[in-house]
């Protein structure tokens, strides 16, 4: 097909951070374009929105149902492809069923729903309709990730024996709920986030992480959850033990109130016989470290990588890529398999690489686990999906 | 107005690797779209990037000429605003030259022409024309180079004493020209690349950020420029000593043969009381430094951060933003005073900040009077305009 | 008094590591002098070890029992005043208590002892000595660690909230007991080492370093203890969850088995308003964290650090002081009490920051509950000392 | 022979920085011992000073003639074998030739004398002596510098093409001297520190490592040399082009302005195939990058290193080692040899990697050089010894 896919957008709207970042990352490589929008449950706020974003204004509606059902009637060269919802969490599973059975694609940001009964559920509605769901587990996304999964899976590493994953942030070590700020009402609210705090913010996006990269499963979890901040409603720091599928132990760290730290997600991954490591303050290195052999500086964008990490990055060595593009890789894999749909063509191996379904009913269950071993006595919880 | 800019681009097509990334930088913030271009003096090969890129085939054209006198022809709601060249350097004065005597804005690559004297005759044409201009110096777009540019402006350095900035890479450690390498071919070609080799493409960038930090001007260059590869025609290497117009001294090195060598272009700007340093490594840290205190590490998105850097930044602290947002930042900025001035309201004074003509002609003389100092046995050449 | 103090060492010889540094760690400030030894339970290498290190032969003795007896009886202007004790975990009790029955002052390696038993009557039995004991847990040495601990204590950083803590090597991956390896022989062999592999090798490091700090006390442990290398008799990886005594949470890793990994003992410790992160591959910098404020680098050797830190540096900022000189520390501040002792006099403050009885009956503790949690089913396992 | 030797100092008494670093260094491992010394032109404080390092008071000197003249006529198993002199620059030539004349052999601070008419003369005073003679060029010391000049030397990067070494240091960015700095005073006085300022102090120690690194030879300057700070009698800041004997070029820079800078001399060394990069900063680690493969991550105490470098070791790898260590790297080596010397043996070719006076000669031939090349208005200035 020659022309972008077109997309509309569920919430998103002003205050919103995540919105802005799927926007920019839809758009960037020029295989989407943003043609509707339902950016806010407040009808005056989406129309607003729309106009910022020199949107028709016949194609901004006040509510998601409003969008889905009026784009679904329009005629096939002018309706949307996709819907990408980018809403709190306890807005996550209806405008997806929505979108999907009136036919249309659907990204998703992470968790995926409210709780776990409801991924099952979507989980059963996605198979069903044969459309494409991603959800934007951004980590994933960055081209030296998918190189140290291309370590791991092709054994150079040995047998992985050790996974340590960390996620410090300390934006939250003050109670900034309930004082206008946007970000930190939502989150903290049980009632809009779920049951978990920071173990569903960004704790999930770590385990997937270490799922994404290894290939194994964890299969136990022994986590000590806590809220630190007086007052405050779901936990804002954890960590987790963990074993996998292959004997291998791990610890997963996430935590909202380690004051200085932005955003430093870190992996360490060990095997027989070397590691890797992965910092999300240098995203374009990754640091393979070996036995009795000097590490090695890998980077993005040179000639010496896998065709995978070379397929998700856009610049020559040297030329930092960032968080947008890490997201755009997903929306990029998405759009090529939409495409390849819309097209009655089978899509490359490489575009099916983003995360959807399995990742989001998997993170769903991390946190009933997490938290359930969070109040547990004893020390190892199963991990249940 | 409530629409996008409407952009045809020169140039950029297949085998090229500046026009692609131009192509994300003016999408990704939703200001403008991608509507025409003449990609390839090959019209067949035009076309055929014309169909990559989704765009209508009316609008792809054989040649820049064409595509500027048929859009000029249509109709104000349909036509191009913006006209993004990113050719070789000795296609860079007639193309803008034509865009904008028939009304169009223009962005255009660096250096700005093949030589002075184009670049002089262009800011003539450019001043007359009325109409924008934006020179894609890409590291000026950075928000941390903003910030130490605050840093200086604001005296919190103390007045002004030595500047070190340094470019090196790698890539031409080998003859590739001749080899089927598009861009080790014209860049090491003294008909289509100009005067210059390394100088030109990487050291105007290295000058042009040492002269918008500082604001200062350099008054007199002492430089040993250098062809290292055997059979190369332009020099590949040089190294400069600086004087600026204050007192302060400096060294400028460029390169394209130390091996293993990216694009790690650091600038380090000191005065009386402190310095700062910025590293393209790591864009996103600006690291000051203090005579008797510890140094501060400032990152992007944060709150403590000026407003002008605040401005050109998307992504919270910690979440890494990159080349392609830096160049991103000028192309908005672009952008808004070309909406500004299509609404006749008054740009807002940041709008006002990516690099443009001046930046062009100081870039020019920067070429002529390194390779004239290169070749001079007298230790210093004054910077000549 | 105007001479160095005079040393005997017992263990040392041929194949160890750490008695080499303990000799250049007590002679390099000009504050002792090693003039005697009992370098290995076998005579003949003791002998050839006081040979290569210049020593009166008549002072190199066969058994550390012999040393201890005849150094007593020497008149007081010749017989040693300290007793290094560097062997193995399970002959550290005997000859420093044998050492203290004689009228000397004891360093000794750590950990205390082999099991707590000893621990706790050594303790009984040094303070029952009125002597100077100093265990060497290096990493206290380092100024950074002190300027950590300086900054806790300030309450620069507000309540303390979270500990991080990790010590991970490589050395061990392979199974390299029994291989003519000294070191991995006796550290992975029970008979030797103790109940514990990792955890008390290193293990004991980073929970000294946590201590020491944050001025808190471990109060319970969940513990993850793992032997990964198969043919192993003690455990090679451990994971702790931690909870100290002012009700912040920790994680505590130590592992030999991440293949790449050095010594990169690292500690993050964060309170309400800011955290501090010191990282034993830069020992010479703390970082400083602050909640919305730019990071700052602190410096070893730069005038604006607290006395405490500057008394346990020896060059000006800039020339790195590494393992050797932390070491240094110990014997340096642990010989000016002893100087004092001897003349009679208090010693000062400052002097007597170097670790000692209260550190080792800690450690072994350490090493008893988090074995003892590594095997329980429960999750907390109260720390009992 | 068993036993250490001897040694006597002549200067580092109080309020000096680099007799203390000598004294460290010199007995760290235990093959020196400090036995006599003249630590100061003033009776007074030379006693005091041999106090403090509890020496025999009969062997502290009231000046460095009567030290050498009468531990000369003490008997053979007594008198020293050694002096150390770390004085400033005025003060080198005479004591060294003394003590040179009366059979000992001779560690000497650098820059080796006031002017290059000393050194030379010194040279052949050394040259006939037969006796041993180090000059502390510090940097030289360190096990990864060694393992860079062996990369170099056996070709793995290719023909060398391009040097830069620089030293930014920032404690004299205000007026110091006459201050009560001691430090400051001497350095900035050119009738003690010679002919240069900041290019004696430390430019010489950029430069004696590049020609060590890489075995090569500069043979033309060109030099900016500058006095930033008012008041100022020698040079503070400058910058130097270089050209070496195989045709390679180079950039020295050299600063002690660079407000906020400590010691981070830096040296980056460039062939054909790859580079290597060195920092002060981090000195257990080289980094080699190739042209088209991972940078390699090289680190001290590994098993994969050069026996150079595992020679010039004391700690297993990530035990950083620092300054001191490169220091008593030197004087171990120069031990080694003296001792061998003294037993009528042949020196290992190991123990012979010690800087001396062929580095001295060129030293004070590089002051001089960029001194004129600085005063010049040629550009390239004949690099003559």
């Amino acid at each position: 097909m020659n022309r972008k896919l077109r997309m509309g957008m569920v919430g998103g709207g002003p205050g919103a951070f995540i919105g802005a970042i799927h926007r920019m990352a839809a758009i960037m490589d020029g295989e989407i374009e943003l043609v509707a929008g339902a950016f806010s449950s407040d009808p005056q706020k989406s129309k607003q929105a729309g106009e910022q974003l020199n949107l028709d204004p016949q194609r901004v509606y006040p509510s998601y149902e409003e969008m889905i059902k009026k784009e679904a009637a329009l005629p096939e060269d002018k309706k949307i492809d996709v819907v990408a919802i980018v809403t709190p969490n306890h807005v996550h599973f209806a405008p997806t069923k929505l979108a999907l059975e009136n036919g249309f694609h659907v990204v998703l940001d992470k968790p995926m729903t409210f709780d776990s009964k409801e991924a099952k559920e979507l989980k059963s509605i996605i198979e069903k309709s044969g459309k494409y769901f991603c959800l934007t587990h951004t980590y994933t996304g960055y081209p030296m990730v998918k190189e140290a999964r291309e370590y791991v899976k092709n054994g150079k590493l040995g047998a992985i024996r050790k996974i340590f994953v960390t996620y410090p942030q300390g934006w939250l070590s003050n109670l900034l709920e309930g004082a206008d700020n946007k970000q930190a009402d939502w989150r903290t609210d049980p009632s809009r986030s779920g049951k978990a705090g920071v173990m569903g913010d960004i704790g999930t996006h770590a385990f997937n992480l270490a799922e994404y990269i290894t290939g194994l499963q964890v299969t136990k979890v022994c986590a000590d959850i806590n809220i630190v901040v007086k007052g405050r409603k779901l936990d804002d720091d954890g960590s987790v033990l963990l074993k996998f599928n292959n004997g291998a132990s791990g610890v997963l760290m996430a935590s909202q109130i380690m004051a200085g730290e932005e955003n430093d997600l870190t992996i360490q991954v060990y095997g027989e016989k070397g590691g890797v490591e992965w910092k999300h303050t240098d995203p374009n290195t990754l640091l393979v470290k070996w036995l009795d052999a000097p590490a090695q500086i890998l980077r993005a964008g040179t000639g010496y990588l896998s065709d995978v990490a070379k397929h998700n990055t856009r610049t020559p060595a040297g030329h930092p890529e960032g968080y947008i593009e890490a997201f755009a890789n997903h929306y990029r894999n998405f759009a090529l398999c939409v495409k390849a749909s819309i097209d009655g063509v089978k899509p490359k191996p490489e575009w099916l690489d983003f995360p959807g379904v399995e990742d989001g009913v998997r993170g769903m269950a991390f946190i009933d686990n997490v938290i359930e071993s969070g109040k547990s006595e004893t020390k190892w919880t199963e991990f249940v999906v």
